[in-house]
């Protein structure tokens, strides 16, 4: 691995917890020499030097004047029993911002670099401690906003998609490595050689010398499709779960959006997000339905303090529906269904639109009409059902209307893939195996299908980091939030 | 000690670090059994149930049906060493919101009580591992928005401040104990028993049985009240580093304020912080000048979106103003003093009000009039000399009009009280010392003098803790943030 960024095991740090006013904050130290360079800064300095590893080490950061900057917890990892698998120091320090600036300040004058996003974990991955997939979990796990994502981040941070993609690969090498012993390749064309014995051990069948021309080993080939069929239908649905969707309450003035808003704010769990930098004009909140971590967005306060004359069908344009997932669509009730919501809602026909449940309000005053789902803001009846009903519609593949409990019948618990990169190499991955099928079901010759299949086998490779080149790495990683 | 919340050693849990997505969290336990219930839901849990002291074990929170929570590290803490002085168990874990949550979630279903705001502190008090000036120190330390402010408080948490009371009491106990064993008081008063046990130990001074009328040992009392006057004297300073103060920005339209204090965020030190819930429609920053945390306000935007027909003079009764520690006030310096200007500026000379520093922008262009402080948002000329002048004024008693370069007179070095608590006990002890020496000056017995002086030495046992009741610890720690 060549890498003028990542590449080294020189001593880095970075603070591992948010900036902010809090009891505790983790400054995390690791590389070579990195436990010698804290204790340079450490009071008493030869009880962390000699500590031994995994334990604990309280005493005092002192600047090179002797100052005390803070009283501080010194966790001792010593190689390679660490998270990166290299000697560490993680300085748990009180919480403040001045606090954590001077410790840093301290430790970079004193011979580390600052960690480049994601370089702690990227050192684990280069010394073995944790396959790419496994990487990719953490920042997931991170990033969960609801227990569903966070418990499926989890599986895959345990290994289990790691196991997943070993055995579908296993399969793939068998049949490829059955394929080129029939073809009796040259003895030195090293690559299929090395396949051949991977093979090998993983128990290969015996070769049957008169199923020439048809593909040894197939049912292996067709597993592995089915597998991996699976992993990719499951991505859009781990992604749902991992970022969620944007829920956009639209209607007209005066439908009761804002009082729905409130209303599906108690009714359901609302999560505590920290989204620094948004300057809005419209009001938000994150909710959790049915495990979908959910952005809703109240765009009454933006509508009503415009011009009234503009048309309802001018709100389509709007920035905020542009990047709706779905669309709530409030009728007021009490009024009736009025040409503007007509025009809406048939606008919400087109193909390309985001999902649309029209809703009518203050159902407890009048009774709903036209099949419009019926909600009170006042009561909170048929709330949750809404909810539901939107939670329903983006975990359908279509996003067309179906019936409510759909999410039910979508498997939660079974294990998927959450990332972009991930996703790219499985549908690299099952193109090849369905070119390899389609070549062998139409008689071509195994030379011709063998490299096909070899394909999909280093798109798997890839995907755990078998097979991996330093830019994807550098991209994958620097992707990361810094102290991880 | 009887306290229905804060009294026990019941096994509690807190978050110690901010609620963010971030690599790393820390979840905190401490108290009886606490180790044993955190490893009941950690694997391997014998590991973790019989590991020694201060050391880290790696594993996995599982819950009740063994399904893997999170990656964790765990620091063992066995008592007496540990910040509460009692068992307890760190979970260092993955940073996500819904990690935390989980993890929580699962320790207070398994036998633990969320931790009362500032309890672990508190139990580090009870378990005489500090006293309360380190404690509050805990929370200075955590707030301290720049680099002064937080030298300040290590230097209170090494323990600096407890030993100063210590000594200034150990002196008034010395002259207390003095005048009671000269009054032969009665046997069977304990209280003074001890105080003058404590003072022949400390090394009281000889009686001389000739100064009957005259206060023995007068030259420690007086010394107490010279160290007293200096801690008093440094709390109003301390408290500007520690919360820092607010300077609003303000000035006629077009006069260049928001041009300027974009260039002050440039000349000066930012400070990151992060205020949530805070809904603006001003824009502002913290800075650092001289070690002061200074928010700074642009009105601009405030002023220039309302009705231009309204009187510059309304300006100063707006809330923005009215919350001002000081106002920088910015001429044109192109279009030179208007009506405006000079009305604002000889509202400036009210005496309650704001230090003002009217500043002549675009100095770059017209030279300054009417000693006027040149400056230059497009150059940055004087723009550092006008906050340092800023910090000038806060840093002065009397916020009044003074020489730049003051802050440089007052001792920012030296030791100094940052709690409101402090203040009012110093004060109250200053007292107590000021009347008693006053009393003796005018010739009154001592056995009148006597329990003035106790008092001075009861309040200043009360800083340290030696002399408290449940309720003021409480209400004290009850201002901590949860997981201190």
């Amino acid at each position: 691995m060549n890498s003028s960024s990542y590449g080294d095991s020189s001593p880095i740090v970075a603070h591992a917890t948010a900036i902010a006013e809090s009891a505790l904050a983790i400054i995390r130290t690791s590389g070579q020499g990195s436990i010698e360079l804290v204790s340079r800064c450490f009071s008493p300095s030869k009880a962390l030097l000699h500590s031994p590893g995994n334990t604990l080490v309280h005493g005092w950061i002192r600047d090179a004047e002797g100052n005390r900057i803070d009283e501080v917890i010194a966790s001792v990892f010593r190689s390679p029993h660490s998270y990166t698998g290299e000697d560490g120091v993680d300085i748990t320090c009180h919480g403040g911002i001045a606090t954590v600036r001077s410790i840093m300040d301290l430790l970079l004058q004193g011979g580390f670099r600052s960690a480049l996003p994601g370089e702690f974990t990227f050192r684990a991955f280069m010394n073995g401690k944790i396959d790419l997939t496994r990487a990719e979990s953490v920042m997931e796990l991170v990033e969960a906003k609801t227990d569903i994502a966070r418990s499926h981040a989890v599986r895959r941070l345990s290994g289990a998609l790691e196991q997943e993609i070993r055995q579908i690969r296993d399969l793939l090498v068998s049949a490829l490595a059955a394929t080129e012993l029939f073809l009796d390749y040259s003895e030195d064309d090293g690559v299929s050689h090395i396949v051949a014995e991977e093979a090998l051990a993983a128990g290969a069948p015996e070769l049957d010398e008169e199923a020439a021309g048809i593909l040894p080993d197939r049912e292996s080939v067709e597993e592995a499709r089915g597998r991996l069929e699976r992993l990719g239908r499951s991505y859009r649905l781990e992604k749902l779960y991992q970022d969620g969707a944007t829920v956009v309450i639209a209607g007209r003035p005066n439908a009761g959006k804002s009082r729905l808003f409130n209303r599906i704010l108690k009714e359901e769990r609302s999560i505590v997000t920290d989204v620094p930098g948004t300057t809005r004009d419209w009001i938000e909140a994150w909710i959790s339905v049915q495990g979908i971590p959910l952005r809703l967005i109240d765009t009454a306060g933006l509508r009503e303090a415009e011009d009234p004359v503009e048309r309802i069908g001018v709100e389509r344009s709007r920035s905020v529906l542009r990047e709706a997932d779905a669309i709530l669509y409030v009728v007021d009730g009490e009024r009736g269904i009025a040409e503007e919501d007509r025009a809406f809602l048939a606008g919400g026909g087109e193909p390309e639109g985001p999902p649309l449940v029209p809703v009518w309000n203050k159902a407890d005053r009048r009774p709903a009409e036209e099949n419009l789902l019926p909600v009170s803001a006042a009561t909170g009846a048929g709330v949750t059902e809404a909810m539901d009903r939107i939670a329903a519609l983006l975990e359908s593949p279509g996003g067309a209307a179906e019936p409510r409990g759909l999410g039910a019948m979508t498997d939660k618990g079974s294990l998927g893939i959450a990332s972009e990169r991930q996703k790219r190499l499985i549908d690299q991955a099952l193109q090849a195996v369905r070119e390899t099928l389609d070549m062998a079901s139409h008689g071509l010759p195994l030379d011709l299908i063998a490299p096909t299949l070899r394909e999909a086998v280093d798109s798997l490779g890839e995907i755990t980091g078998e097979v991996s080149t330093a830019d994807i790495l550098e991209r994958m990683f620097s992707r990361f939030c810094v102290g991880k």
